[in-house]
Formats: C-alpha cells, sequence, structure tokens
C-alpha cells in the first residue's frame, strides 16, 4: 500500500476545519496534527483521536508532516506564519492580500528556497481558480477583456469591517453583481464597467440599543475602499433574524473573458469560469487540500521555491494517473 | 528585440485558416510556411507573400520553423501526418478520435522522444479546455459528479454524416443541450443522465430531386453511434435556404462538476466551464497557437515526448511573465 500524504493544519477556524473535512475525503493523505494558538483543550476537531498542538511546538513535528496548509488570516498571521513555517515545512497557503502579494509570494520564495522546501501560495478560488482561468482565457483570446463577478455571496472582509463601525453589534454584507451588467458581458458587448456598476453592497446591521442608526448607515456609506465606490443597501435587523436568516456563508461568482477573432475581428467568443459555492471557506479548502498534494510531489521530485498555480501541471494536483487522465478525462 | 516563434501550418482548411488568423494576434510568434497536399498555386492565404509549400517538401525546413500545427483531419490525416512530423518537429495538434486517444499518444511520445522533439497532443476547447477543467474540477470537488454539455452548435462529425446518406445533397447538425437536464445539473440536482435526456439532435437536409424523404429521415434516425440515441428532428430546406441560414459554424458547451462538502455532505458546490464561440475552428486554432508557445519554450529548455494540456503549467502558454502574471491575474 502506498504511504499517504501527511498533512497539518496550522489553524482551526472556519477554513481549518474546511481542510480536516476536506482531508476526509481524499483517500490519498491523511492528518497528522492540527496547530493552534488557543489552548488546545478547548479545540474540539471532527475527528476522534486528532493530534492538537500548541503552535509554539510545530518545529517539533519535521518528520511527521509532509505539507502543513496554513489557514490563518491573510491580514496578520499569514504574513508572519506563512515564512515561519515555510523554513521548516513545505506549505499551503490562501494568502489573498491582494496588494502585497508580489512583495509576499517573494518573502516566501527565498525562506523556502534556502530550506530546500516547496511553498504554493495564494491559493483558493479567488486568488486561485479564478487567476488560473483569467490567465488560461487570456492566452487564449489575446484580442479580449476579462472581467471578474463575485457573489452573490457574504463577503467576510466587508462584513468585519461593519462590525467595527461605532455602535454595530453585528452585521453581514452580502455582495451582488448587477445583472444589467452580468448580462452585457454575456452577450459579447466588451462594455467598459465602473466598479458601481458591477457590484452592489447589501448590508444587515444589527444595532447596540443606544445606537444612532444614521450615523451607522453614513459611516458605512462613506468608507473607503470598501463602500464609498458602491451603491449601498443597509438593513437594521435584530440579533435572532441575524442569525436565523444569515448564518450560511455561501459564495461565488465569476471570471468571464469576451474576445474577437477572424479577418474583421467579427467572430465574437465568450468564455466563463463559475462557482456557486453553499460553503467559500469548505470550498476554498478543497482546493488547498488538492495542492497540498502538488506540493508533495513537487518537493518528492526535488522542487524548491515558491509555486503559484500558475506554475503548477494540473497531473500533479490529480490523484490520478496520466494514463487514466488521457483515458477517461481527455 | 527577441526572436520571434516561428510557426508553420500543416493543412489549410477551416483549423489551418484560424491558426493563420491566430498568430497574427500574438506579437511574439511569426507564420513561417503553409503546407499543403493540394496545389500551391490552388492556395489564397490571408497574408501577403506568404511562403505556400508542397507538404512533399517539410522535410527541407526544419532549420526554419519552430512548431508545427497540425491542422489536417482526426480520421484520416493526423494518424498519419502526426509521427511523420514529430519524426523531425516540435508539434501540436488537435487529434479528437476519443476511443484512439491512448494509442495515439503512445505513437507520438514514442516518436518525439526518439526524435528529442516536443509534440502537444489533443488541443482545443475538447479534448483540451474542457478536458483540464474536468481534471481540475475533479481534484476540487472529489465527492461528486462531472457533466458535460456540448452546443447549441455545429457538429461537423454530424453533418459529415448526414451527408453520406443516400439521396442527401448537403446537410447542417445542431447539437443542442436540453434545457431541463441543464438546470436540473445548475441547480446542484447530481441527476443520473441518459444520453438521450442531455442533447437532441437538429438536422437541415437538402435532399436530392429524386429522393425519398422519408427514407432519409429513416436513414438518419438509425444510424448507430451519431444519431440512433437522440431524439432527432430532421428539417427539409433548400440549398439556398441551407446558404443563407445555416452558413455559420459557431459552437460552445461547458462542463460542469457537482460536488458536496461538509461533515454531513450538505453544502453543494457547483463549477461551471464554458464557452459560446461564432467560430469554432478559430477559436480552437487560438488554443493550438497558445500551446505552440509552450511546446516551443519546453523544447527549448530540452524537453521530449508527449505534452497533454494536464502537463503543461500555465507559465509557458501564456505569452506575460511570471513577474506580471502574479502581479496583474492572482
Amino acid at each position: 500500500m502506498k504511504e499517504k500524504i501527511r498533512l497539518g493544519i496550522v489553524g482551526y477556524g472556519n477554513l481549518g476545519k474546511g481542510v480536516e473535512l476536506a482531508i476526509s475525503q481524499n483517500p490519498d493523505m491523511e492528518l497528522a496534527a492540527i496547530f493552534t494558538r488557543r489552548s488546545v483543550d478547548s479545540i474540539k476537531s471532527y475527528g476522534k483521536g486528532v493530534k492538537i498542538v500548541n503552535i509554539d511546538e510545530a518545529n517539533n513535528y519535521v518528520k511527521d508532516i509532509d505539507v502543513m496548509i496554513l489557514c490563518g488570516g491573510s491580514s496578520t498571521d499569514i504574513p508572519v506564519q506563512g515564512p515561519y513555517f515555510a523554513s521548516m515545512y513545505n506549505t499551503v497557503d490562501a494568502y489573498d492580500n491582494h496588494a502585497k502579494i508580489p512583495e509576499y509570494i517573494k518573502a516566501m520564495n527565498n525562506v523556502s528556497k534556502e530550506a530546500g522546501k516547496v511553498s504554493a501560495v495564494c491559493l483558493g478560488w479567488d486568488p486561485g481558480l479564478f487567476s488560473l482561468n483569467r490567465v488560461l482565457l487570456d492566452a487564449m483570446l489575446p484580442s479580449g477583456k476579462t472581467y471578474t463577478f463575485w457573489g452573490p455571496g457574504v463577503s467576510q472582509g466587508h462584513s468585519d469591517a461593519i462590525r467595527r463601525v461605532e455602535g454595530v453589534k453585528n452585521a453581514i454584507q452580502y455582495t451582488v453583481p448587477i445583472e444589467e451588467a452580468v448580462e452585457r458581458v454575456r452577450n459579447g458587448e466588451n462594455p467598459e464597467l465602473s466598479v458601481r456598476a458591477k457590484h452592489r453592497r447589501e448590508c444587515y446591521v444589527v444595532a447596540e440599543e443606544y445606537a444612532d442608526k444614521d450615523e451607522i448607515v453614513n459611516a458605512i456609506k462613506s468608507m473607503p475602499d470598501y463602500f464609498v465606490d458602491y451603491d449601498v443597501n443597509v438593513t437594521f435587523i435584530t440579533e435572532e433574524e441575524l442569525a436565523k436568516n444569515h448564518s450560511k456563508l455561501f459564495h461565488g461568482g465569476f471570471v468571464a473573458r469576451s474576445g474577437r477573432t477572424g479577418e474583421d475581428r467579427t467572430n465574437n467568443h465568450i468564455a466563463e469560469f463559475s462557482l456557486k459555492l453553499d460553503s467559500n471557506s469548505e470550498f476554498t479548502a478543497n482546493v488547498l487540500v488538492a495542492y497540498a498534494r502538488a506540493v508533495y510531489r513537487l518537493s518528492s521530485e526535488g522542487s524548491k521555491g515558491v509555486k503559484t498555480i500558475f506554475d503548477i501541471p494540473l497531473t500533479y494536483v490529480s490523484d490520478k494517473s496520466i494514463e487514466d487522465l488521457c483515458k477517461s478525462y481527455l
């Protein structure tokens, strides 16, 4: 019997939990340990007998773990944990702080090359599968335009931003693509679309009793980057309504490229990659786990340094043999 | 200035013409020559001053061409031309005779390995981009089901099959996905679908004057593989109507994977890759040309033998640098 790929999870929030479940769907993998900053006793994993370890002891497991899956947040956790773990382990992460990606990739490459390890970065669906399709379709239709629409779905970043507003007790934010813009893209009109024309933002907010609701609405609508460039609806609801009707962290969206060919560029082509996800974190976790397989194989072959989704062939990601792939998938 | 990738076209039908146009959309490439079985004088290329060469002289151009793009038919041309050209040149082809793909890959691998060349096989959109998405999405959602729908669009294989029926002067066949089946897949129902439940076939036929139309209808509807398992409509039209209303070789379709995650597998996810193509052959040509870039780069690095779309990372396909890709596409 072939040995299983031994995976570690760093950080046991929604994404870490999703990774535990994802590993159980892949018979060639096993969960070696979960690493946490919290008290080890406070972690209740899905699986029975799963080893839970304080993150400070992570350096003791280099012989027991083939790939570490980093499940912390992109704002403060991963920029620190990424290079730290890449100095000891092969890693996979879902780093998504767009403006800082080149800098992060450089840092990870230095550390993992030095350590003789492979680190696959910025995986998930965006960045991740959407990035892959942006590059693929750009190459297939050089004379064209690429569009990305997100939603309908819950943006955790925007929900968090609202929760930090004075007088807000709890909140959830749905990103909603604007149907008219979507239609124009799918019709091959290749429109120029402003930020406002593409998405609107629906906010459901639980206010503190003392709060001035008008002030909350103003604070949200005028928030730079997050809301000011969008049409925003704010609806106040009770904590009970929030719990009852707004607990699902679904998401999705699509990447479309529309491009022309032909002697007079009169033939239009539209390619689209779309996702409709009941659980954002569980799907993201599945992507991380599949790419952990690729990292394991690349490292076994002697690869070193950073890999992006653009560098990794599908033969490394799939659990099927190339013969199976050619026979049944080509 | 960087030297351009010098491409040859073998076979100047719809696909070969599409490749000529595709090359003109990629500034890092140039068309070195078109190879044809027909009389050299009978070929009118889009470009001025394009070198047209008889296919029997193809062995004289090994120093002038980096990659040969094979644009012949899969039934009789490519099984012969593939190994012949792979013994001298790097190649790209769109071989799509599904049952014989493993055998073809083996033959091409032997020849191109021996010659120290790279041959990328079975490219286009299906096999090709659809195959890539089948493998990608299978790995992302191991517990799920994959569906492929083709159309609405013109199937040239089915149109040809009708044209071979006694009494048929001309014909076109549209493959049409059945809306109810598509809806069920997109709703995440994960249905079991028979061949008949997924597609219907619409045939527009010009009959010879002497022909018995009932016999034509019977011959079409009972044709094994092509029609017998489908609901088929046959409409008789005039040659003028065919020319006026049925000249566009549009096509498309989609690959969808629907899969579940979560402790109780209650979260459903749907991923879909779809194409809507005004010109089947021009889009296929664009795919071939982008993968010719990858073949050129792989060969320059010393790679040898067959490559499928599963083996080739996107960094080889894109004309952008990895730094650009990470900055602008990730």
